[in-house]
């Protein structure tokens, strides 16, 4: 449909609408106080009834168009089709690599026949936040990964793994984002951020970790020249996130991470809307 | 459908609400699955830290090409980018009106300055479901509404509404996707599905409600002539979710929704994935 049909539709609808209510309501629209769950006195009662409180945190990247791309270039587009100065409501088509913003990479993505997005199991879009810290390291060299050593460091500290988690690297790279060091590209394009190293996730393939998650542009370090990580992991059937935010407001263990992955048919992974309850 | 047409079948619209239709269904609502999780031995860990396993479940119908849509043309479009047979890894490039699919209305849609679909607070997206069960009339009727005696009789049977729930029209319309049953325009064009009554949305506008869910393509009924519901629940910073599947597997209360809402900067809504859990 044309944007004209559509103008010519709503004003009729508006004028149709102010004859049958007798009245604009384009008025102050009135604001909605914003209870927190976390400092409600009233908390969902769903999960209420269910015996607990659940709090909820956004660990997800606001997206707009010159959100940082892996392959830097522009990546999301917005085309604004009906504004509320003409048409009485307002709507945008996007256009966006599957790739851009907070986003899944699907096993579909690098395998040749692996799940798409669509056909990750709910079950395993629902999972233990395992955090691992190495911002120490990465905030002194941008080339640093996630080792087995980090891995068993956070054993030795919290225990085994759970069943079925997400393991995420806090490197820090979150305060980069905005700034040409999110993805630090050198003199000859090679960029430097941190990554899952191969041996690190070869180690979680022998556990039942659904999903690997990263604070920056790539589950492979930015210098990584063969996408080892992708290939080692992805096609196992296992999931990944690029691009989370929030990460320091978690703690090592105890949150449960919600992944609002897109579920479009045949997809490879797309912007998704990420959660994390405690 | 051309301009022309589009612009006729609205004033046909306006015109055959004033005639009112009738109509019947055939009846018989398909019942849907539950997901696994709650078959399933081992709950997230994660949740199961904090007290109590989570089970989850999908709200979200799968996106592809044709999926039906409002104005009736396609709105959904993949385009590959890198394919593995090729570049030995699989990318699409995605192109999406933001009302495509199980979708988020933010208030921004209806209203020239309510949040966008990234400033919607994300308590807001975590809300006790609310049920309301409507297919037995919408089984005779394509053109039934909620109305504030359905939620009354909700309450009667279950209480108060929660604190800032969300409420969802069951019409059993579910089971029409896939058909042209889902859209069900009659010869001029007009819809007929169920949706929200305008004096439902503002009874609930007198709670706290959060948002409003609609197994159809749209919060209003289909042949709403002037999208009233729309205007009247959108700029009060509500939120509304189209096409949500799946309600036949819910309680009438005791669920709480997850709106993995996108996040994209001055958006008006768009493809969300939704999680019930229970």
């Amino acid at each position: 449909m044309c944007d004209h049909c559509v103008i010519e539709s709503v004003k009729r609808q508006m004028l149709s609408r102010r004859s049958v209510l007798g009245g604009s309501l384009a008025a102050a629209a009135a604001s909605v106080a914003a209870p927190a769950f976390a400092q409600d006195a009233t908390p969902p009662a769903g999960a209420a009834q269910a015996g607990r409180a659940l709090t909820i945190a956004d660990m997800t990247h606001e997206l707009y168009p010159e959100f940082p791309t892996y392959f830097g270039e522009q990546q999301f587009f917005m085309e604004q089709k009906f504004s509320f100065a003409e048409d009485k409501f307002n709507l945008f088509e996007l256009r966006v690599n599957e790739h851009t913003g907070t986003h899944v990479d699907a096993p579909l993505h690098f395998s040749e026949d692996g799940q798409s997005v669509a056909e990750i199991p709910v079950e395993k879009l629902m999972a233990p936040l395992v955090v691992v810290d190495i911002k120490a390291k990465a905030s002194e060299n941008p080339d640093a990964q996630v080792t087995p050593d980090d891995l068993q460091a956070w054993i030795d500290a919290n225990g085994d793994l759970p069943a079925n988690c997400c393991v995420a690297m806090n490197s820090g790279w979150q305060q980069h984002l905005g700034t040409d060091m999110y993805r630090n590209a050198d003199q000859d394009g090679t960029m430097h951020f941190p990554g899952f190293h191969l041996e690190a996730v070869q180690m979680l393939l022998e556990g039942s970790a659904v999903g690997i998650a990263v604070d920056t542009l790539s589950l492979d370090f930015g210098m990584s020249p063969d996408f080892a990580v992708h290939y080692g992991w992805l096609p196992e059937g296992r999931w990944g996130l690029e691009c989370i935010a929030n990460l320091d407001a978690m703690p090592a263990t105890g949150a449960t991470l919600i992944v609002g992955a897109p579920k479009h048919r045949g997809g490879t992974g797309g912007p998704a809307r990420v959660f994390a309850l405690t």
